[in-house]
């Protein structure tokens, strides 16, 4: 059987072989665009959006939280690429829901590898010695999901290096019905 | 005519109209993989590598580096998910290839807006005040393309935090022909 890695490379050498036009395609987004969203499996911004190769930037971080990265890479895409309209889309059933600094810390304080979770909470498959570097970062975990999509939004309009000129809304994806709503203040 | 927001929410409709089965999809990735790439707006991940809804998580960043925040993100994606192959991804004729924090600083210091490149280099359009928030930023910028991919590949690779017993590879993505090519010490 081949792995995973061979695989991938299989579907690439088609994707390559049809690529054609999207070689013209600018770095420039043509709308202007930026999403910034959760990297959980069951969201393809594209698809759920519409969008086409060269339309849009997309960031993808665990929760689509307002980090310091996330930001980092906003603030580029305004200043060098000129999009002017960032959409920040958080989803129902996000994992970060189900975690909190304390828990991330300590489940990694015995274990670097994968917990399950049960009913009685998430449980370390094995105790063979973790690192204590999780309990000193924040895991950005998310506590009511409407809210953190406004902390999120607001946290990138009052950003010091965001221009004025920009609007942001706030989305909320639905993994049950495929469905975007928007969520405001 | 409509605005952005509008025609995506038309576009969404139709996507959630058709999602179907995708609502049974698990949150735990079905290729146990989780990609590390670039935001920019002529990657799809999925389509260069075939990937299908469910299949792996995907995290984006300006320039699709190992930051402090994409390793929060693949933590959490073997910590809680289970991922156990990561791909680090960067591509050809990345805008991270130039800028560096000295002139990301200094522009941002002159003006928030969109800034143009031409032959002698970034130039704001407009002198309207900006922040010197900037210069307290490290903004990632790449220097050597394949050297890059090595670094972040090491630097995942040696964080405390991240499993022995997951594989990381690195990949260069060219933007003119579509096609991956593996980055190897």
């Amino acid at each position: 059987m081949k792995a995973l890695k061979e695989k991938l490379m299989d579907s690439n050498a088609g994707y390559a072989a049809v690529f054609g036009k999207n070689a013209e395609l600018s770095s420039i987004p043509a709308k202007k665009l930026a999403i910034l969203t959760c990297m959980d499996c069951r969201l393809d911004p594209a698809e759920f959006s519409g969008l086409s190769l060269g339309d849009a930037h997309v960031i993808r971080n665990a929760g689509g939280r307002a980090s310091d990265d996330a930001i980092r890479s906003l603030v580029i895409s305004h200043k060098l690429l000129g999009t002017d309209q960032w959409f920040v889309i958080h989803h129902t059933d996000c994992g970060m829901e189900m975690i909190d600094n304390s828990n991330m810390g300590e489940l990694l304080s015995e274990s670097l590898g994968t917990a399950i979770l049960d009913r009685e909470g998430w449980k370390n498959l094995q105790r063979d010695g973790g690192s204590e570097e999780g309990k000193f970062i924040n895991w950005l975990p998310i506590t009511h999901q409407r809210n953190s999509i406004l902390e999120d939004v607001k946290r990138i309009r009052e950003h010091p290096l965001v221009s004025e000129k920009i609007s942001v809304y706030g989305f909320l994806f639905d993994v049950k019905t495929g469905r975007l709503e928007e969520i405001k203040d």
